[in-house]
């Protein structure tokens, strides 16, 4: 499998290694230099940076990789993206799209003259100009890479149903390292080679991390073939660090592996192979770290060892041998012969690149909302709940969410736009309508007694919440629409990919030639009050907290109390952009309150006095506000406002529903804050608000100190109590059901406690009756089992 | 390698076979039975629980393999603890500690009568029970397996360092699809056979997840066979459903194995075969789901199946057929055959377990805290930073720390009991003085030129947080000492293992019979004010948020402000226990402040006033109180006072330093929360209070909302701003430096703006002069640069 055919002719050779040469002339130079970019004088001091930001060690390697895919591109007319998972090798990816001339056409401030030579190398890792990894403003890049671990998952994610599409994936040997990329190489089980495109990933071993050999840097070619093999994969291996060699191996390698690429498509294509798992190629490089550069500083091996990481030699402003080191390392790539007077690649190097839209800088697919459809949605009423008699109805609210869903997934099947992802859960998350129009994908072998398993299904399940948000994320980035849905308690799983594609969206933002992207949306079920089956592991609420640290313009957090509010919610996120939306819904059955057009109502208004469910005069201020965001928190708060009434009838109650959590929120720190005369007219400027809240109660504190009257707000929610044992008895753990909510209420209103002892005597005896049924019967009380809302 | 020994005498085999059914007839009995456990009478529906809560799918499987491996340990009289990685099988693992006894004696009201029985069998996912988890309830689990994928980096943890421990490892196929799992097999390139103990992992392939079946599950043995060789492992395979077969496979597998395992180790041990990288055995178990349950349920497929993952036969109470099933199931067990007349097992089966310790559910190492032994370490005062003047000594207060881990490992080297975690940022970290006195462990193949590696370093670097922290976490629970130091913004990737770890600690704390394990210690650094060369993705300081929402008697949270209170700090957590430690503390070279004495009071206090930063006069409430936590808000805070004094001398500045984070919760929260008195002491009732908080501003406003002051306390952080640029300029972009302090001190004062509009303009000056300095030079200022405190 090692490449024999030698392709390159010795002009072409030549060519090529010119071009790599440019790239890495300027990818030192954007490390180093503030001027004197052409070195057409002798290199001084004032000509470096004062302070030297970047990696050197894996931009040659990157670089390599770069020009070779440039000429596959041209020879073939290939539609290929780079996924460069060293993504802190940020100096390569701009060196090269600025070397195709996309740079200078996004950003005309710095165009392909001496001066912008000189401006791009300035600008880079210098305050006011560009980040040091391949960041959002780098044209051609959907990853930063500057956590590691999700190259091959995003490559993935971006080649389901771009049939004409390659993605080009340098996966480091450090990022190898890492979880997330350890689990993504199983990708390649759920790649359709008749409706997707293809992933090429290129595992690029240069041997060291920051100051450590790598794991896979040290094992050797067989052990390395064998564990690509059982991953599913055909390994070929190019090795070495002679540059002409490397050129000739890189160029026959790329001529196999892309011709294996286009025989398998073809084969499956044309209905002359299954379409089942084949035996993708990928390569293993070896290649030094920091390949060209320095050999030895100050008596140090430098070149192919971890001293390259960064910069390879440190104090080029103070020590004059290390700036004749940097001179004679720059120079021996000549820039004489790779740049014209006016400081232009010359035109013989300049046709190596790619035209148009084919540079990798320049492919749509990488600034995926230059090709984003809207999504097609079907109207919301036609799956609307009728409400009858409040609170009478049990429905399974995501179930109507997954009728919904699979319309949407219809609408939708032309376009091949839209997916669903998620940790073996669809079904069990109750959206398992959607199997009446699609099915999972499944590329291994499919039992006659398999259910719901297909080569072109469009829910993707894997038991890795890695996978699935990596998938979505590449799946976004090149211009499609998804949906997540996941356990709340394990999408702590990927709290850290959350914050990175909400930096990048942060920034993305604010770049003009960035087109929207669809958002990722969040649908988090089994939540933690209908986790008492599976226990204290499976509880816990808190990726809301995680999520409002973000940006205000960035998040959203949805706690629909029904299956209409979730209708609306989960169609008006679908239909957002740039956004990160998180909706946190049961799938058990409850209770329905809101017809469609009230739902409607509520959610456009985020936070809402229920008038049917509140018990006060409207000339007067009420007695206390039973406030409530989440749907067990809504039945236990209207449990607890009909005890109250029932025992308190002359007792003012108001009845207020939260479901756009960030409603709460001071306007001025988000978006949707209500303006501080509503907040103040639904949560009053000095009466006691009971606040049932669905996640830790520390957030409603957090959202509100600004708010007039929050010295009175009162939270009850998850308090870190769990285990397995029944729905009710999970909330008298957390002091969240109706009998607590109601014994507060009463405690919080001036004087009342001392007029209605029975009162709070009948609720405590309550508890404890609950107490002692729950542990002799293993459920719950038909009391609170069965309850309805009565008025 | 598969193996062909068959060492099982057929009585043995009939021995062996029935000890495994009852442990799957008592597996059952807990899913599904409140009543009548030996069948004595015809089963009844109100035998059978009202909910049926629990995992058959995994469980035949998980008993097969303890009952094999009991027959191993009592034959070789081995020491091996069982990881349950399918932990949701906790009927198995309760099953067979009941079986051994030890159930009985921790819980002596669930004895081995019929009694006994019923008590187990009705507590099983019960209200007031146990959970249906190997959860920290169960004996012999440092593993609950509730979040998946962390069950074979536990099992490493485990063994490192306990080299006549055996860790038998069972991951399940599920599990095997998640990230962290897929890059736990790369755990044995850390460990060491001559001073380690071994892991055998057996991967069992039933096939199916919840709805879905699995990658590997779907593998060819051929292409596991390469993976696993490819990871570094020998495999062997047992495969079959039928159970003689699958006896006789599995006992001359083992024997087989765990003779590799012996001759791996006493090969190194005698010194005839270098402490390399051995090939371990590893064994695939494929057997079918639900094995021995069901075959059909209402026509459809159960056994072998993922319709067996949960309750196999569900409407046992209401269905008289489904009933019939269950009976004829757990009839299909033979319970006369298994239990006496008291309803205990029978003796020669009984015979079959381990004795004492030895048994799994007994075995020590499972119960960390009964082998802990304190950490040794040296008195802080001997690294203490001498102060003569304040702030103007620059340290790296790390590299100070460094220096006493350094010791620590000295003094701890001959127990064994000590690591350091982290991933590829020692070094980086600037803790590299611990590798005067020990090095990297690296079992690969070490180059000549390689820095610090050796095979018996007590530093573990690896490029995974993911392994970081399971390691350390398995470490931690068989009773060792150890600390992870690693990049703030990527602690997130490990989120979700914190929050599980939490979880099994508060559980573990509530149960007598469980000893207290060394605490879970982070070191924080590489933090967000000094991540301004790798940019914006590296820029997160959100990770406490996470810790603080955590039961208060599990976390501390901790910003010392320099290199004594870190010394103080450091120390301190070390030697507590059953606590999650975070420290977070910069690596730069930075300003010094507390002699040691007062870092000691300053700690231990949590929280005070700097007389020393402070211009007011003792008699008078200050103006305004410039509050800070973390080292850059502290040295931009102090900046600020001396502006601020310089300008306007007659105004009455409070500084506050808090070192303890939760020192500012209310006590009814939190232990280390101040009193009131001494709140309001420090922080007024009604004076203006400018913090700089390290993190998250909302963090602040969380933690103090129940102070009096709570209004007035305006909070400068973290707001999401960030980019490669300067050390100064993040503070600039996120308003946390010393001119906007300054600046939101004044217009927080009552009528101070209008009185000094010729400083507010100076200010905001230097704001525009910072912006266009820095944007020109690449650097900061000089005078931010090299700022000192001057008093």
């Amino acid at each position: 499998m090692t490449a024999v055919a030698a392709p390159l002719s010795p002009e072409e050779l030549s060519l090529i290694d010119r071009y790599w040469r440019a790239a890495n002339y300027l990818s030192v130079g954007q490390i180093y230099l503030m001027n004197n970019p052409l070195l057409r004088e002798p290199l001084k001091a004032e000509h470096i940076k004062p302070r030297l930001l970047g990696h050197w060690g894996t931009t040659p390697g990157l670089n390599f990789i770069y020009a070779h895919l440039n000429r596959i591109i041209t020879a073939r007319d290939l539609d290929i993206i780079y996924m460069c998972g060293p993504g802190h090798g940020g100096p390569g990816m701009v060196a090269n799209t600025y070397l195709e001339g996309i740079y200078s056409e996004i950003y005309p401030e710095v165009p392909e003259t001496a001066d912008g030579l000189q401006r791009l190398f300035k600008q880079f890792s210098f305050p006011g100009g560009i980040p040091s990894h391949a960041a959002p403003e780098t044209p051609g890049s959907i990853h930063e890479g500057g956590e590691l671990g999700y190259a091959l998952v995003h490559a993935f994610g971006a080649a389901f149903d771009n049939p004409e599409l390659i993605v080009a994936c340098v996966v480091g040997d450090g990022e190898a390292e890492t979880g997330p990329l350890a689990a993504s190489w199983h990708s390649n089980k759920f790649l359709n080679p008749a409706r997707d495109g293809a992933v090429l990933p290129i595992l690029h071993l240069n041997g060291y991390k920051i100051a450590n050999p790598t794991i896979l840097g040290r094992t050797s070619d067989e052990d390395l073939r064998h564990l690509f093999e059982g991953y599913g994969y055909e390994p070929f291996f190019v090795e070495g660090h002679e540059p002409a060699s490397m050129h000739r191996q890189m160029a026959a390698t790329f001529e196999q592996v892309f011709d294996r690429i286009r025989s398998i498509q073809s084969a499956v294509r044309e209905g002359n192979a299954p379409a089942a798992c084949p035996r993708w190629p990928m390569i293993v490089l070896r290649s030094p770290k920091g390949w060209t550069g320095p050999k030895e500083v100050d008596g140090k091996k430098v070149e192919g060892f971890w001293r390259a990481h960064q910069v390879p030699v440190s104090n080029c402003r103070e020590d004059d041998g290390h700036r004749k080191i940097l001179e004679d390392w720059m120079r021996s790539y000549d820039p004489e012969d790779l740049f014209d007077q006016q400081g232009k690649l010359k035109a013989e190097l300049k046709a190596l690149a790619p035209r148009g839209a084919r540079r990798m800088g320049a492919n749509p697919h990488a600034n995926g909302g230059l090709l984003r459809k809207e999504l097609r949605v079907p109207p919301i009423g036609d799956y609307a709940i009728e409400i009858d008699d409040r609170g009478s109805k049990q429905v399974q609210s995501t179930e109507i969410l997954g009728h919904y869903l699979r319309d949407t997934l219809k609408l939708n099947a032309d376009e091949k736009n839209f997916r669903i992802f998620g940790p073996d859960e669809t079904e069990s998350n109750r959206l398992g309508s959607v199997f009446e129009v699609t099915d999972r994908v499944w590329m291994e072998h499919i039992e006659d007694y398999d259910v719901h398993l297909a080569r072109d299904g469009r829910v993707m399940e894997v038991l890795s919440e890695h996978l699935c948000q990596g998938w979505l994320e590449g799946y976004l980035l090149t211009g499609r629409h998804g949906l997540f849905s996941c356990y709340e308690a394990f999408i702590h799983i990927v709290d850290s990919m959350f914050n990175q594609h909400a930096k990048w969206l942060k920034v993305s933002r604010e770049l003009e030639w960035r087109k929207p992207i669809s958002s990722l949306n969040y649908l988090l079920t089994s939540h933690v009050w209908r986790q008492d089956h599976n226990g204290f592991s499976h509880q816990d609420p808190g990726f809301v907290d995680l999520v409002a640290n973000k940006r205000a313009d960035i998040v959203r957090i949805y706690l629909p109390p029904d299956a209409n509010t979730l209708l609306w919610v989960g169609d008006h996120c679908l239909q957002t952009y740039d956004r990160i939306n998180v909706i946190v819904a049961g799938k058990q059955p409850e209770s329905q309150w809101l017809t469609m057009d009230e739902a409607i109502a509520h959610c456009k208004a985020g936070a809402g006095i229920w008038d049917w469910a509140s018990y006060e005069d409207n000339t007067i201020a009420p007695d206390v506000i039973m406030a409530c965001a989440g749907d067990v928190p809504t039945m236990e708060t209207l449990a607890a406002v009909m005890l109250l009434h029932a025992a308190i009838p002359d007792l003012k109650i108001r009845t207020v529903n939260v479901v756009d959590l960030l409603a709460l929120q001071d306007p001025e720190q988000h978006p949707h804050g209500l303006d501080h005369h509503e907040f103040d007219r639904i949560f009053t400027t000095d009466k006691p608000v009971i606040f049932a809240y669905h996640g830790y109660p520390y957030l409603i504190h957090r959202l509100t100190y600004r708010r007039t009257n929050h010295q009175n707000i009162h939270v009850r929610g998850f308090i870190e109590e769990g285990t397995t044992t029944t729905p009710f008895d999970m909330t008298v753990l957390n002091e969240l059901d109706r009998y607590h909510l109601a014994l507060e209420a009463i405690s919080r209103v001036p004087g009342l406690a001392e007029k209605v002892p029975d009162v709070v005597e009948a609720l405590e005896a309550k508890l404890v009756e609950h107490h002692a049924y729950v542990r002799q019967h293993g459920e719950d009380m038909p009391e609170v089992k069965d309850w309805r809302w009565r008025r």
